[in-house]
């Protein structure tokens, strides 16, 4: 493992800023309430970021804290979230993930403690499992490498995992895309809730889904919207 | 074909200020999210102007884009939406059509994936056909014409098509028109959502919708209402 | 009758700048949309003043026209609200009534289109009927004084009438009484409409009604909290 | 009882402060409309503070009241809230709570009319009894004591208690732990209703909800949100 870049030094500047940025999004977009917390991978290193016990939407780039994939302080506050092992557990299983987010989302709980599933919808259902996120059923705050280990297996290698009674896990290659990832879920999540009141929708197949991920797509559009809307629409 | 008035000829400026005020509406009243578009013909010409590859929300004069019938680029940022198509080829089948939105509405998504219509439950529904909009069935993004032309013959003669697991299409004689029946198709959807929560409502009926027809309306009043919401009401 | 009051005269100031007010309120609470309309009776004389053919959020002092029952012009903006007949008819009809409000109230609408039925289920429904308001079946915008007069009669000596497929009108002893009244008379709607997914709800009875009808109550509570989120909070 | 502390003592400053924003936080997360208030026990006293006769949305320290545990004034505005035996009687017969609120909390209301139940469907309920809050079914506003002591009997040693048509009361140790209790008991109340349109959810069990509470917890994150929110958020 190359030498660590410190949490201050200038190279994570830009990041440690995206990853702030990236907070303030799921709490602005209604994703998380006080609880939460989204980690990015430092680059070249087994090594996250994520924030120090706050809450997203009062998150900083002073309030932010380092950690290896075993938990241990590598910089930053020395208050660890109490459910770091989300993070290192992922990270450590997963080396094509970059970052996590984990919320208390409203719909992911909804589908947590139901048969029902969060299946695409709509093509912005596109990333997801044709049968929807799998379910964590693990009951307790994770907060040891056991149960964090317990849930990396439950996610496998898939975009996101469903928490029962508690929210989900989402994972991607970039931080813009766990946000774009995270907020989506919830859509989508909305969006089947609000049809199956009516019935069995007619759900995107496998093929569907196909056809959708084989377009070209734009970066960073949903990005920027969502930067938009957080430093205050001028229009 | 007249020759064409140039984008940033000071004849199109009105025009296409009125068109980025109608991508804010749009994004304002909760219509769009980061994604979907309005366009305009230009006056006297197989061409139309639309939103260049940005969000509604974050659309300004600057990142505007003409293109023909065809999908050519006419001018201003050369970035034409990845859906370009769902403009071109409505407005080209539809001499009578002025100004196109598509937006990925949540309600419209929900009733293109369910049997259940969305039907004029309210008076401001009486620009619908009675039995509701119709449903193109197709798959992935209109980024060709043979999708776009698909998408086209679905919406026929009429004001709005609903696009499976997608949003919907809407077409107007003005922008004012369009952004106004955008608007109340996602209000009609859920109100149709929520009264079929309860059993078959009684919808208009074809005579009844008449009625409401015939009646003098006044114009711009939702048009002045929008744009008061959009630059901040001073009451 | 009475010299009448001109509707510049510094008399009517307060009364004018109060129904602006309460114009704002109900756009502010998201009861209206575009459209709707709150009027007062002019004191001491049959006459009354609303707002001149403009959305609720966007009315001012300078935009309000007085007309007597029969809807002649007597002052102000001369453009009378497409609907003028619902405050002539009822204002005519009902001497107790000093303010009428119409709006189209989404949840209004809902119970105005099914068989369920916007009953007391919530002590704020108090002022309700304990079946609920009646519903004005008639279609068409009322524009003369015959549906006006039908109106008026579906409404009879109640507080409040639903209008199918349209909205409602509620009446008070006061402006601020309407606005109580037609912001309550949402919240049922939506709190009925919630109830009544799960099963049958323990409604309060004629002889519940009476009990809580008969507690002292302190004035003007709403009015200042609907104000002061009007005009921003300032904490 | 010790020398009474008096209102406008510098020593209950802060606890002053703290009690406005906590009605403040009620309001801006929706939790309260005009009505409703919250109150805390004047340290080492048999008296309380609470707002007098305004909306919590418009409270300030200048609007409070102090009265003792029979209502008789003890400071402040001579204007008690309506229900002030709400307080009183709670903190009569619970030596262990610190502050009371009561609000007109929509998901309150509905499961207060239904045989539905309010339980934990989600980790933030494990303040909760495992079958959900009991129901006061008592009519009319608790305006004496006979209605404060039956309302206090139904909340029995438990953290909340539905009131039948009217919305609830909730208690804690402390103002910030009943600002979490009701705006939690709010999420909760929607996410079971939400559940409920599904089927029957998997709830948390007694033992499960155990695993939860054994975890330790990191305090005042809830409320530095919450009053983040509230001083408008500068991300």
């Amino acid at each position: 493992m190359a030498k660590l870049t410190a949490l201050d030094s200038s190279e994570l500047k830009e990041l440690k800023e995206k990853l702030v940025d990236a907070c303030h999004i799921l709490d602005n977009e209604g994703i998380t309430d006080g609880y939460g917390h989204v980690s990015v991978r430092v680059p070249g290193a087994d090594a996250f970021v994520t924030i120090a016990n706050v809450s997203p939407g009062c998150a900083t780039v002073r309030r932010l804290i380092m950690q290896d994939l075993d938990g241990n302080y590598l910089g930053g506050v020395n208050a660890p979230p109490n459910e770091w092992p989300i993070h290192a557990c992922i990270l450590k299983t997963r080396p094509d993930v970059v970052s996590v987010a984990h919320t208390h989302s409203k719909w992911s709980t909804i589908f947590s403690v139901l048969p029902i599933k969060l299946k695409p919808i709509h093509q912005y259902g596109k990333f997801l499992p044709v049968d929807g996120p799998p379910i964590y059923e693990g009951v307790g705050l994770v907060r040891d490498i056991e149960r964090g280990s317990a849930l990396a297996n439950a996610l496998g290698k898939g975009p996101a995992v469903l928490m029962r009674a508690h929210g989900d896990a989402v994972v991607g290659e970039s931080i813009e895309q766990v946000i774009e990832r995270t907020t989506r879920l919830a859509m989508l999540g909305e969006w089947n809730h609000l049809a199956l009141l009516h019935g069995e929708p007619k759900y995107l197949t496998a093929a569907e889904l196909a056809v959708y991920n084989a377009d070209q797509r734009f970066p960073m559009r949903g990005w920027e919207y969502y930067i938009n809307r957080l430093k205050g629409r001028k229009y």
